[in-house]
């Protein structure tokens, strides 16, 4: 397989101004290996689930071309849920109530099959649970990334610089790369995260779109300004998984071919938000999917005469 | 003349996390008369100052090519004073003083050779003010710019869409844009704003850069992400000061023009944030402005294989 993709597969209660859901499918896993999907037919996903997770959804995912081997779903155990609100503005939200569940003592096992995969996304999860992953690949991938975030960084940050280090790409938002860094610039915080190994860093800014670094460089991809955003769960993850499905499918891991992986990891982020949860993720196709990415483009055009 | 500036000329004392000013020169026009020098010589200046204003910089202007027979001096008056505190991620700041002087009982004449100008820029100022100018033109200007401040929507916000009404772009923030609209997404927003008069609206984001809509299209602007924003006084003016100064230099006002506008008046503003006050926009060239835009260029650009 080409693409391992390593999260949570799991609930989600999102209540925004818009709206509010009951228990539907979330977790990071979820949105990655979808939005993955569009770009690659060869992707693992690693994760857990109690025995009270939706069979269509697991279908679902399955038909995109999704391995499940190492899906484990552990009997008479619930799956990870997770409840927030979303302020009036979306940018900020509270979360209401968290129930680990099976993610508690999550062990991840890639299956055999896996262990050669040549890129690994790495989604949010307890940084060793990550690094055990990278420790079972039979070689190391052509390409490692990796998504963590603030909650982390204020309980385990020594641990989690452990596994920053085994990474290629780190892709957290604009407070998490401040905090992480410690700098207010941007630029300056970049420098100082490659220097934790990475050699690729991007800043998910939202609304604001996104920012590529490596140590030489630097790409400005915006977002896409929206009528409504409707519900922002989801977005980051859908990104990378855009990100990494773009760079599995064109075997690609230069800087040039990065920023149009930003590009398409934007575009696919721009789908996830105009729904909740996963339901606008499904059921695109190339075709709207490419005129989304011609919107990018047209936004950020211009010609010096 | 075709370019005629309307707006403060004054002191600031100002401080952020890296230092503090004394009395220095500032004002809306200042920053746009300064900015916009670097792109056409025919500039008059519609402006009031009291006797304690520096000759040193009037002589600045002057050498800028900026027509000084509209500033009026006031005998034994002071200039308009402005001091503040940024905090420490410079996006916020608090007003320690405000010292209106001259500016209390400010009538603006427009002087004989400048009431046929082409171009109009319309500084931050009481929007009866603003009105004031534009009904003492001869010919109503090819293209009036008009920048605000949430303070007049406090206060006098059906007056200030008197004065929206009769211009042609108006350029506020993000905020500005929100509280004016009553819209959070700034695509509506925007369309609202339109409704008010003005054909075209900038949206200035700051560090996330500038959206340029009119009813049809909208255009994305990145700011040039910094090692260090030093003082962000007069980022927002410098903008405008560019932006209309290429429009005055190219006297095309095409929508596709305006991108240029927008990525020049970004590029002239990259460079006021580098220093206290003005002090960055003295002695640019055009050999410098070049290379900036092209650090724009570079930022942004991306083929699709």
């Amino acid at each position: 397989m080409s693409l391992l993709v390593v999260g949570s597969v799991a609930f989600d209660a999102i209540e925004t101004p818009f709206g509010k859901t009951d228990k539907i499918v979330g977790g990071a896993a979820s949105y990655i290996a979808l939005a993955a999907s569009y770009f690659t037919k060869n992707i693992d996903l690693v994760s857990v689930i109690g025995d009270d997770f939706p069979q269509d959804f697991l279908n679902i995912l399955k038909n995109a071309g999704v391995s499940m081997e190492g899906l484990q779903v552990k009997k008479g155990e619930k799956s990870f849920f997770w409840s927030g609100k979303y302020h009036n503005d979306l940018n900020s939200r509270d979360t209401l109530d968290t129930q680990l569940n099976v993610l508690a003592n999550f062990d991840p096992i890639v299956p055999e099959s896996a262990k050669n995969a040549e890129f690994l996304m790495l989604g949010n999860l307890v940084p060793a649970v990550q690094r055990s992953v990278i420790e079972q690949m039979n070689v190391r991938p052509k390409l490692i990334v990796m998504d963590t975030m603030n909650f982390w960084m204020d309980i385990a940050m020594e641990d989690l610089k452990k596994t920053i280090a085994m990474v290629d790409v780190l892709a957290i938002n604009d407070a998490e790369a401040r905090q992480l860094s410690g700098e207010y610039s941007l630029v300056k915080a970049a420098q100082i995260i490659l220097n934790m190994g990475p050699s690729v860093l991007v800043i998910k800014k939202g609304e604001h779109g996104a920012l590529l670094f490596n140590k030489e460089e630097v790409f400005y991809a915006p977002a896409l300004p929206l009528e409504e955003v409707f519900d922002p769960t989801g977005a980051g993850d859908t990104f990378a998984g855009g990100f990494i499905g773009y760079l599995s499918k064109t075997r690609d891991i230069s800087f040039e071919n990065m920023k149009r992986a930003i590009i398409f990891g934007s575009a696919m982020a721009s789908f996830t938000v105009e729904r909740f949860g996963t339901e606008r993720l499904l059921g695109l196709n190339a075709k709207v999917i490419e005129e989304r990415v011609q919107e990018f483009i047209e936004l950020v055009q211009f010609e010096l005469v």
